[in-house]
């Protein structure tokens, strides 16, 4: 499927969630060649107005012929929403960029960071996946070192911020930030998630729970991490294990990532300079004048942060390190985005 | 050094400080054969009353006459402390237990989780070092493990509490709550670290830093847990890597552990039945129950809670954990507090 290079209808379904607007940021601000921007919720916040750069935005209701005439179609707002209106999108003749995970691990479905496997584009069928936040900063960061050195193994533990959960989320760190000292208290109504039975305060508290549990033990959100990973690698032997925690933060995730090497020979300046030929990824690694990437200083930026580089005392091919990016942007809205630049390139 | 069963002469120096106000509590609250405890600080703290179960405890500045006629002496005041009223406690008869690192490393300093290396005790010469708080939690947990199934390899990347840093530190996380709408422009005075050159906001936000960097790239408290969980197990040839995270979180250190065994025939099963069998570890591990450890239920209590056990995807040996506990409590008071009793056994 080809795509003229301006002039072109976008839609974005999930106009009022937190990723949807951002997307909206990020088009306006990266000066997208959009004709339109047609913004798509539920029946409920039809009506509503979003304001970008002094413009109007009022939001539909989707329906399938909310499609018609869209060239690129951007899904964010849940997997049903996308099981649901997706393949009508792709009948009326747009390309679906979804950020649920709906479509993620179906084999003949690309699964992109345009960083580490732009050339997966070429077979897209329509439909095109953007990767789980805490998966796509993570492969962004590793993408270089693993093309240079081979990766055989990731242990990764992560850091979640609460925005992962959407914009009610936000609210409800909000209000629970309050009440420190009446912390065990707190009522909770939505994490670790709006569908599991039990939901506990995130304030003063760490979750070691996001998304639901598989059979194996392993939560949904890990077993994303993990397969995720060997996907966009395009990698089925390398070994990914993932801890996926949520904590009473706003934006940005951070995290804990162990890598084993194919070689014995690389050093810490080695993996340095790999990682800096990656557009970007910014290294914050400076120990000695306590430089490193923390979430609040990467909220709102579109860099994946990169700090804490450091080899194991006892493994020779293990390092490593800590890695933050914006769980918004570039885990969500900007790659989407990227994903529809690279497609008009 | 023998000491008799009754009657004793306590001091606690640090009187005035997170961990010694719960060192207090808990000799009361567990009926230590004290007759008199002393409750020591610095001079500017000298006059302030401490009061448990209706008891006054008047504090008086550390001199070394202080220890004269005392049995037992906890020192939980900061290194520079116990290094200048230690020896002047034993030289007096007292025998020290030391929750600061200024012995932990001391090869002829016997360094002791009760549940783990209790023998230890047998042969120390007036000092006692207690450990830190999150390698306490981590070898309790682990230790039954390592005895029934042997442990080759441990990655541990944590996530600690602000009680941690002390009373100040709570204070300044309690300030920075309310300030959730301007995260950014939060002022900083304390935290990673007192002595650190620059301070970061830690209301929402994650600091990779705990304690000060050493020249290897690792911090502090990083290279305690590496070093002291090989000296409580007496085994040097243990593998361990830290990666230490300081939260928003009051009091409960969270870790996420992961472990490589020396035999490949042990099922998640094996370990909980392992792990039972150490007093004082609980495990609250059943994903379809949502149930697992957490730093805002741990707050208070004595046990360490292990869940989220489950098999590494593709090493044979490997497991992963989240082991959380109170950090004042088994992390540092309670520990202490074993320990004497241990001693009057």
């Amino acid at each position: 499927m080809e795509l003229k290079k301006q002039d072109l209808n976008v839609a974005i379904v999930g106009a009022t969630g937190a990723v949807g607007g951002k997307i909206l940021e990020k088009l306006v601000e990266r000066q997208f060649p959009a004709k339109s921007i047609k913004m798509l919720a539920s029946k409920r916040s039809a009506g509503s107005k979003i304001i970008v750069e002094g413009k109007n935005y009022i939001v539909e209701e989707t329906v399938p012929e909310s499609f018609e005439g869209i060239d690129i179609a951007f899904f964010s707002a849940g997997g049903s929403i996308s099981q649901t209106f997706a393949h009508e999108a792709v009948k009326r003749g747009a390309i679906v960029i979804d950020n649920t995970s709906a479509f993620r691990m179906d084999a003949d479905i690309p699964l992109v960071v345009p960083e580490v496997n732009a050339d997966e584009l070429n077979r897209h069928n329509g439909i095109i996946a953007n990767p789980n936040c805490s998966t796509i900063q993570m492969v962004t960061a590793l993408k270089a070192i693993k093309e240079k050195f081979g990766i055989n193994r990731i242990i990764v533990s992560t850091y979640q911020a609460v925005s992962g959960a959407g914009a009610e989320a936000i609210e409800e760190l909000s209000e629970q930030s309050l009440q420190m000292d009446s912390r065990t208290d707190i009522k909770a109504v939505l994490l670790p998630s709006a569908s599991a039975e039990k939901h506990y305060p995130i304030a003063f508290n760490v979750i070691p729970q996001i998304d639901l549990f598989d059979e194996s033990g392993y939560t949904l959100e890990e077993l994303k991490m993990m397969n995720e990973t060997k996907k966009i690698f395009a990698d089925e032997k390398i070994a990914v294990a993932a801890t996926c925690v949520r904590l009473p933060v706003v934006t940005g995730h951070s995290e804990s990532v162990y890598i084993e090497l194919n070689r014995e020979d690389v050093s810490v300046e080695d993996i340095r300079s790999a990682i800096k030929t990656t557009p970007g990824v910014v290294i914050q690694d400076d120990p000695s004048s306590q430089l490193y990437p923390m979430p609040l200083y990467a909220e709102g930026k579109d860099e994946v942060f990169v700090g804490r580089i450091r080899k194991d005392p006892t493994q020779p091919t293990g390092f490593h390190m800590w890695i933050v990016s914006d769980n918004l942007l570039k885990g969500a809205a900007l790659n989407s985005v990227q994903i529809a630049e690279e497609l008009i390139k």
